[in-house]
């Protein structure tokens, strides 16, 4: 049986962690990083400057792994994730069975928190299912939704009215948007819309250095919330970024 | 200018408080603790005990104030609420004037994150409007919902697909139920439900030593989750839970 920890360690703030995930941190002693390749360096960098805050040194081992690209583009996006999933859980398996020692706790830095837009408590049902026996423990953390409320000392949801979350793909199929916060949008979603009752909060970057956030009706900042994402997204490499699209009363 | 610090200091467990928590209880010299009358004892209770273990001893002075009631079974609910945030508008003012003093800063402890089903921040902006100059700084929480996830080791989204947040009273006029979690259900709003493909993830007074955890299909698990609230409801005269709502594929 192994032992593994899915630490959410926050959005980007390396002062918006548990003292759960601190300990977790000193508890564990194998770290799996999953490197995704050009512009998500800067990530694993900030994952790497939490261990060497937190953990134990000499203590733990990192292992750091090309994590396999997923299929961009594929007609099906269902079927590419599948098919991404499985061979994330073949390469996950292996990495416990060959890295874990009996007496080892291995751990998973996960961004934000672990339950939202994250794929690792799915692959590893897989890997259970390929016969790798795991005791799990997660551990919740800030997510980017948070942060982007905080930061715009914004509630998230409107009184007593719902909130729903999606990414940037679903928008458009959306219908009525009262109260929506949107993540994974590469493509700009919020641009597409003209509705003049809408007001926009956005935040990239949040919770580091180089935040940055917009707020405002809609028709009137989305000129210059593409403009800012976009001088960003090429002065650094890459972006994240989440927004709050909520109806004027 | 008054500084106020709107502390999340997650949801039951006090290992899930942040960093950024923690030195904001060290900075902070005047608590305002909102009683909320008999049952909430015990949330003032834990609350205290965060001060103890994190704030600074003798540096910060504690004011415990009763929270005024809101009118319950009001036809208008839109209408009672904002009764019961003009008043807690007018109290805090009154507080905010009549305990800072110029280099005091002033702190809310509030449940889980600050920007999920919480007032303060929105009576803030009524102080504001009554004429009291405010900075504001919000730090995000823990939310019953990532420690719900948390605790069933469950994902709150399906794969690329939305999540909806929402109180129990919204329940009933949401039509098609996909993928939903639930807030402030005094009312059972689950076990009006008969759907045989809905799986329900429950969990009450979560992080705490009294935890309670139910999942399974919501026709065969309702019965039972009913008797364990309402078992555990009497035993400790309050309860706080929420549960997650999905479709079997
Ligand atoms: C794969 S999801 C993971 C979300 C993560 N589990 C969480 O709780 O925030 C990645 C998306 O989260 C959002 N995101 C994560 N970190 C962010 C940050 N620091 N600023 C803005 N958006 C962020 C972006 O929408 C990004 O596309
Ligand atoms: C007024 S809302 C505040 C929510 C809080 N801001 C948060 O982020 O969790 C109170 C509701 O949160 C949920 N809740 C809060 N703490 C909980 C806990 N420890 N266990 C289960 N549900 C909880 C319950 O649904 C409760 O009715």
């Amino acid at each position: 049986m192994h032992t593994l920890l899915l630490i959410g360690i926050g959005a980007g703030d390396p002062q918006q962690i548990t003292l759960q995930a601190v300990a977790a941190l000193q508890r564990a002693t194998v770290f799996f990083v999953l490197d995704k390749g050009a512009g998500t360096e800067d990530l694993v960098q900030i994952r790497k400057r939490i261990l060497e805050r937190h953990a134990v040194p000499d203590r733990y081992r990192l292992v750091q792994v090309e994590d396999p690209p997923r299929a961009s583009g594929a007609a099906d996006y269902q079927a590419a994730v599948e098919d991404w999933h499985a061979r994330r859980a073949r390469l996950y398996a292996r990495l416990i069975e060959d890295q874990l020692r009996p007496d080892d706790v291995g751990a998973f830095l996960l961004w934000g928190d672990p339950s939202l837009y994250d794929s690792t408590l799915r692959i590893l049902d897989r890997v259970r299912a390929l016969g790798v026996p795991l005791t799990v423990q997660v551990i919740p953390g800030i997510s980017s939704i948070q942060a982007l409320a905080a930061s715009h000392q914004i509630p998230l949801n409107r009184i007593g009215e719902p909130l729903t979350v999606l990414p940037g793909r679903r928008l458009a199929g959306l219908g009525r948007i009262d109260n929506v916060v949107v993540m994974l949008d590469g493509e700009c979603a919020f641009a597409t819309l003209d509705d003049p009752d809408l007001q926009i909060y956005w935040g990239a970057y949040l919770g580091t250095a180089d935040e940055l956030l917009i707020a405002g009706r809609l028709v009137e900042v989305k000129a210059k919330i593409l403009e800012v994402r976009e001088q960003a997204r090429r002065r650094k490499g890459w972006i994240m970024d989440t927004y709050l699209l909520r109806r004027l009363p």
